[in-house]
């Protein structure tokens, strides 16, 4: 069995990283939230293929969550991460304190503009400014050679891929498919918050997207039917659902699409009771 | 005599960068806008103690400059750059193409917020965002381990040390003193657009910044008593100047002082007819 190394200090984890750069290897990083599951996993293990070391890091980012968020009670079991990614195969987990990471006088702070203007950063203000602190941050930290993000937070990869085209680190950009449960829930540590009764309700995410790949197969190219049998399929499948946003963008760009043609990606978010879920699907 | 390597591609100085760190030398950077004067090349020769290699840049940054400012004007000299540089043992040189650094849909920056709200941030709005946002390139670019900045540009090199620690680059900052002409005026690059009558003008602030200096040692401790002695001076010195701010301020926070004690910095902006000139001295 592999062994783990646990790093908590910024500094143990900077001269971590700068022994593994003198010594030839290459690095990979995986940033978390932790209460990892399997889509988490496939990172870790895609990133053995790219590099010789996966540093795993575990942060709950407060910066990322409004004051009215889940920060205080997002799922959290250290212990359980910790065998997960050593079963991985992982061999570097980051997990830094929150103070040390944010003392009280930080005050820097790092904007992707465009791409943080709609969708999740309309409907979360704030969010993406500390998605992309905290990244920005864990790079310098770790120094990767090969970053991973999932496909699932579909507009977090991509001003995550644009801010590090924009900011010049030499970094190799990974996104990673959804991973998905047998019924297409997209894997996400908030599905934990589901009760028995909303967990049957939560695929309806997935089913509106395969429906809107499907309509598109079927020669459909118009939006508002497309985001429209969408709308339907989750208000049959899901009585409890609200829905936040059902958006068709371009894939790298994400301008809004109303015609689909190649590289189209249908997003959306869906509060299922006090759950606010997000999925997304290329659909040409 | 030494040779020095001139890349212009980032990834020709990413490469670069990377060999030199796989190794073993360490890196200093000299992040400059050109036209170099005795106060860039002190920072060169002080990096060559600091570290293996030493990377200047050479870069008019658009990002920092507002439309009405002297971008255009900006004195630019390539050629006695890169011989300067060689003299003063510089082995690098950075001198990259302003589309590739900021291309047409470049949306990435990056704000220290608090630090950025008085003296240069409050007179030149955007400025800063400029600076530190072309810094976290540079610093990625070159991946540095010491970087050397001059104390001239008081509010930019504290504002990028705190971004620095902020973001957490293991990079170790380093603030150099402001070397000046015969007669006291700070060398600057803009200092070449002064006539001769201009000129003679100039060390008004200096002079003014001696004379606080002095105010201090006597047992002067009243901040409004220091500023108004500042502004007479300049105001007998230079008839035609026109004062932009004169502040007092704490060393590391620029929080204002209206009691000097010790760690206290005056500073100051002052139009000298068309040219805008800054300086600051430690006065306790």
């Amino acid at each position: 069995m592999n062994e783990i190394i646990v790093t908590r200090a910024i500094s143990s984890q900077q001269k971590l990283s700068r022994r593994l750069i003198r010594e030839g290897k290459t690095i990979a990083i995986v940033p978390t939230m932790g209460a990892l599951h399997e889509g988490h996993l496939s990172l870790i293990r895609r990133g053995r293929k790219k590099a010789d070391v996966v540093v795993t890091t575990v942060f709950v980012n407060p910066a990322q969550f409004a004051p009215h968020e889940d920060f205080n009670r997002y799922p959290r079991d250290p212990k359980g991460d910790l065998e997960k990614i050593r079963r991985a195969g992982g061999q570097v987990v980051f997990m830094p304190d929150r103070r040390k990471m944010y003392p009280d006088e930080y005050d820097t702070y790092v904007d992707v503009r465009h791409l943080t203007m709609t969708l999740e950063g309309k409907s979360r203000p704030g969010h993406f400014r500390g998605v992309t602190t905290i990244v920005t941050k864990l790079f310098n930290i770790v120094q990767p050679d090969v970053a991973l993000f999932g496909m699932k937070d579909y507009q977090q990869a991509m001003l995550l891929k644009k801010m590090t085209i924009d900011l010049n680190w030499p970094i190799q950009f990974v996104i990673c498919p959804t991973m998905r449960e047998k019924d297409g829930l997209a894997m996400s540590s908030r599905n934990r918050y589901l009760s028995p009764e909303l967990r049957r309700q939560a695929p309806a995410l997935y089913q509106s997207l395969t429906a809107a790949r499907k309509l598109v197969r079927d020669g459909e190219t118009r939006g508002s039917t497309i985001i429209g049998r969408m709308r339907r399929i989750i208000r049959q499948t899901a009585p409890i659902a609200e829905i936040d946003y059902i958006a068709l963008t371009e894939l790298d760009s994400m301008k809004p699409v109303t015609i689909v043609m190649k590289n189209t990606v249908a997003s959306l978010a869906v509060r299922i009771g006090p759950v606010r879920l997000i999925d997304n699907m290329k659909i040409a």
